[in-house]
């Protein structure tokens, strides 16, 4: 809640430790604090220097009494600070179509030269059933993330869960013949698989950035850790923390291993120019494989860049 | 097979028990009977009072040589008793078009008041690919349920089972590097995620309701409980029993677990509009949350009108 | 690679075990050897009799130079003897219009009777955004692979391996209330079944093949043996062996187990017209289950004429 | 009317004039005749023998209460003798797809060996806004007729009249800057060449025939032919006759004038293979024009084999 | 100019003579008067009773930099006096998608108990290539208008004419043979067919209303009435005015002629149910032209309500 | 036919009178010429210096034999030289990826630095109806030609003329009541206006340019000139002459009228910024005619700088 001052306060020291830095305005803040929320996100974003941190902000869901006084006041007042809108609740093209033109022209008001960008949040199953018409609707468009909570309404689904798995999604194995009334192992099963896949095949599709939303548990860091873990391998970018000690967990999640970094240093060193193919430690490695050793080493790359430990682990 | 003598009996036992009663004239039905099934419901349907219980039918195929006269016949001569027509083997919006039609002129003739929905079954590879156009193609339909059987043997699928998961769906560990040749434990995984949380999502989308289909191996009743648990937490309302004993498995399964309910009722009574956020047992609740929490209680609440244990165990 | 001599020397050998073979001239092929490549395929097609195996060849993609070659000489020289022309990295519908034309101009100046086919393969992102255009977009469509290491790549998922599962990816049961520190037991997930159950749909519904991909990690016999039975289970037809070792365990895979064929051959002798129902073993069976063994029979009844043994264990 | 004795008697004698018969069940039969007039239609259409002359019929529209019983009598009683279905009032491809289903189990039913076409009646707006798919709803399709008034109903057209022109539809010259008070001439313009056009197209692209419709002022006789001629050159290849008078009209209309059919036999004469480029009487020809009097002399030499006149007027 | 005085007080006494009133915000508004013609119209809704007349505005276009401030104003103001929104230059759904939801946040803001409508206006190629579209966007769609004068510039037109034909568009005669150097009559041809059919195709199947554009030339009162009779011959509804002298001749030209009006009754009531076919005068009669003369009727029933003089004429 | 020594002497004389000079492949020239006409135009293209006139071909068609040679030998003999291609009897987008790909990778092999244009010819009755996905199909799209004896031939017109209108396609007055055997007046109609019409829309909706075709009739330069105004009244911005006689009938269509351009200037003198309104001769000018009135000068602006005639005339 960006009107509660302790933790205004605290802005500073969060945004040195993020890559984002989010103005929530929408589901955490109760009804009579709406407007104060707005007007405190706007306060921070003018007394803040937040460096290379970028500033978002998520504004009320576009059928709510908030939102036009959300985006008018915002781009208005601090338009030059803030990089991406994020816009809950999207459900077509429609209504990227809508902040898209008000935006164009809030802007032009504003004079602010640079446009802002806009990230949709999926979390309707209409959305999710029109996820690549929704990356495709405007050039604006930065990225997606996954709300799964409400996301799990909107379906029916029966957990009152955010995020993660839940224990009575198992498949079980066959009896024994045997001992027919053993008891039978179950595999605990991801609900967001499909989800989750479709979502990220819609941003690479249009060029654009998924990342995973809020795991809901924060006592749980370990189940967070499983479920930011499985989000970066099925092709995020990134996770939302609800919590700071869920910020440790996704820069650790989000580094890759030092095992598989090291790895794909030797394939990229073994395969000069990524034709033809070679064996190693008996595993085929050819142009796709290559392909893969470069999204893994350039990403660490980058994240070296910024942390000192992770650029003598990966050894650049 | 409602020509059935004595499974017509039971129709009346059943029906207190059921929220649905399916007359079916399609697959479970020999050739040489099907004109004697027809008959058969027509039967049923004039003799019985079925209380506050649905009659549905399940038609033959839109391409049997049946299918025409089981609708012209059930709308004529029960129309006006039947709630809902289930079409087999729905493979897009052009057999939708043509049942839609044809019922509005049945219904015509018979001078029915009230129209009679629509129900598809998702059985085909080309069903699934069609399946958002299937549930927006007429406002008569009421809801999908999924058909594993015939839907495992349009795509090839190699198992002979009807739903539930197969042993050879299995991902397994990697070697242990100390210990290669120990063995790696597997995890078995569920076939039918994609295609049931596919379904869900268009179902939503356009206001209609997902079921689950039907479970094969009535003695393996376990299984058929997880089956049914699966599809009621990715978001269907309902499963279809083959055998009375996967009745009350359904009764149990689609009824939430009592901590759940009490649950949800604690995070709505800690949230009385549903704005801003409240941690409880270090679980971040907020607007999201509450709308799970209040699909879970709703249906609870439903289940509890008709239900007295239930009711006192939910503590309404 | 087709122009190394000694493995063209293997070529009548490896033909007689498999059902296709492929003359690969993309991602494992040097830069310096593209054009030697193409014309050792041309030489070893025109100097092999490849029996009833069938030659199909995976040209390079359609943003690299080599492609307007290979199509041009491989149709022009060996267009007689080749099948099927395996397309690499088709991103939509409009890859395959070019293909389709330029083989169609290829042909008719070749002089060849009989249409060349083409199979996609789909690894990258937009590709499966638009699997359901690739595989309607011509007649020539034969079927499609999953090429799962491009796929990874151009989803950025972090993993280096080509197919199988990852370590990373689990589902973790909830803490023991009483014993809230103790392990947690995990299961790992399957990485692909969004995009095979997407894809076999698609192919089914458009009357093309689904085959799987490649598995990298050729040492690894067992998990090799997972994939290819889990793509079997799911409805593919077929499976890319990299190494010599992995042609047996397709052929093991490939073919449905014993007791699985014995089975569908009880349920069809119990229905002679595959209308009605019975019950075996306590399972239900029906008009979809019939159907289901149908398939599971045919297979193994075409397998059985190349195969004595399988024949006398399938007991045909 | 079917049911009418005397227009019964005269069928045997029309039939030996015209290419189609229609059997029309639709809007020139009273609401008190509908099920009188099917049964004349089924009891003529049994009694005649209309040697090479087609048997179509037009049966009452898809919403109204008699459309069903029309094709359920005609299909089953007299499937063998009928050719084409006319469907008045289609408006989308979902009518044909109802139309189609239907047709292939009464077919089935009756044990016909020969499917029946359908031929739509575009007459409302929705229809033509939609025409594209309608033609391609179907492989049934076989053409389209345009039916101008239901259309101008549909559209508020404010004309009173069934095809042709309207006075009020006229371009005027600008005045003369002179003699601004002089009579200003105006030029009549034609209400139907964009529905017509676009209808032609439709059709040709789907590979079905496009007629013209009825004209209403049967007095008229001159209109009546330059009404039918705009459809032939537009390229239409029929049209329907409201009135034996308009029958010859026809016939007239829909013969090539001879001096364009002896044109078009020289400049394909002058052009043995169709390539390069002739001058003939100061008007370049070349491959298109050699295509367009292929068109002329193909219709013309069909016309010729059944009408001596003709053959001789065209010199075959 | 809703700004200027002299035009603001002859606003009651038009308001009595027009069905429509409208707000003019956009193109004839010079720049330094936007603000003002704004503040002007809301001063003119507030102190002015309109009777029955409704009330439009053409706001600026959406690109505009008024556009904004031009709803937020109007809504919030006089937002209940309104009727419908004239939205210029619409290109396509995504235009009609933004004015729609801003809309509704600006009425849920006013309190408004009733929906603004949309009138989209129809001036650039791209607005007609996706003319199907916006007319679907939203249930809020009253009518299209076509804007003529933009639409040629759009188009690259070269007419400098607001509407009308133009002397250089022409048919010509094919030469005298005998006569090769006589003058050979032309025609001229409407400019306006293609886009005004396939305009009023788009709204009837959408269930809105179309309506003409202006005609630039006030002088040239004879010109205007054929183009007003022209639009309301192929379907329009209605006509923009541009200065008093066009109102009247509107008036006259939708006020269908007499002597249509008296032949429709005619065949009204020799057809009591519109079944069955008769002759008139040597016309054919049948349910389609009985629909074409209820519409007709319908019309002058509804313009007799308002007007004495039509109400005798008329007869009724 | 460019291997046509006597033609090909005449090119640098032509060039210098034409904006565009067309290397034609296609219709014109014989069989057995194929190859020497492509051959001669390789000839002519290097050894001519065309100044600032550009050089375009028309390939064969895409089904024909000679069409991939065609382009490769002409991309890679003198695709430095070469601005445009023409691609005749387009029907789909399909045909434009082809072109698009081909073209792509024969540009790479002749190291092109500047992309070669598409340019589509319009000719079968399935590309007009496909017109707007043929315009967005490639970024490469110039424009669009109608290519009016193809078309004809495609949707069956009978008419044997190349463009223009025909005797036989007319709209007749009323008869006089009076004088009900008095002649007629008929009003020739405009066979191609639906054609031109939605063409230029598609053109202008994805920013490409609109041409017209050829006129078969060399002799009749009345009728042609009538054509070439028809089609630049309507939005072209050229058309194709057959013959140098009908080169300055072009030139002189396609400069607009000198009354025209000298009222357009004044027109945007009397509106400095466009905004407002005026009155001038009777007629209203506000925004949108201040548009149609830039495009009028802009185009003459641009003329003026080539003939100083023109200039004059316009004064510049």
């Amino acid at each position: 809640d960006p009107s509660n001052p302790k933790m205004a306060a605290k802005v500073p020291d969060i945004a040195r430790k993020v890559d984002v830095l989010l103005g929530n305005l929408e589901d955490a803040i109760q009804t009579e604090n709406k407007v104060a929320a707005r007007e405190g996100l706007i306060r921070i974003a003018k007394e803040t220097n937040f460096g290379d941190t970028q500033l978002w902000t998520r504004i009320n869901s576009l059928d709510s009494p908030w939102m036009l006084d959300d985006l008018t006041r915002l781009v208005t007042e601090i338009g030059d600070k803030l990089e991406v809108i994020m816009v809950p609740k999207v459900e077509g093209a429609w209504d990227i179509h809508y902040v898209d033109r008000l935006l164009a022209q809030l802007e032009a008001r504003a004079g602010l030269k640079r446009p802002l960008l806009v990230h949709a949040i999926l979390e309707t199953a209409t959305g999710v059933a029109n996820v690549e018409e929704i990356c495709a609707a405007s050039p604006r468009m930065q990225g997606l993330s996954l709300g799964p909570a409400d996301l799990a309404a909107s379906r029916r689904m029966k957990t009152t869960r955010v995020g993660g798995g839940h224990p009575g999604y198992v498949v079980r194995t066959d009896p024994d013949a045997q001992h027919p009334d053993a008891p039978r192992p179950t595999a605990q099963q991801d609900l967001w698989h499909y989800t989750m896949a479709r979502m990220v095949d819609a941003c690479c599709a249009n060029g654009i950035l998924p990342y995973y939303g809020p795991f809901g548990d924060i006592k749980d860091s370990v189940a967070c850790e499983d479920q930011f873990r499985n989000a970066f391998l099925m092709g995020c970018v990134g996770a939302w923390s609800l919590h700071p000690s869920q910020i440790d967990i996704a820069r650790k999640v989000f580094s890759p291993p030092v095992d598989e970094v090291l790895w794909a240093k030797r394939v990229i060193e073994a395969m000069p120019d990524g034709s033809g193919t070679v064996m190693m430690d008996g595993k085929m490695q050819d142009d796709a494989t290559f392909k893969q050793c470069k999204v893994m080493v350039a990403l660490a790359r980058m994240l070296a860049t910024k942390d000192a430990d992770l650029k003598a682990a990966y050894q650049f």
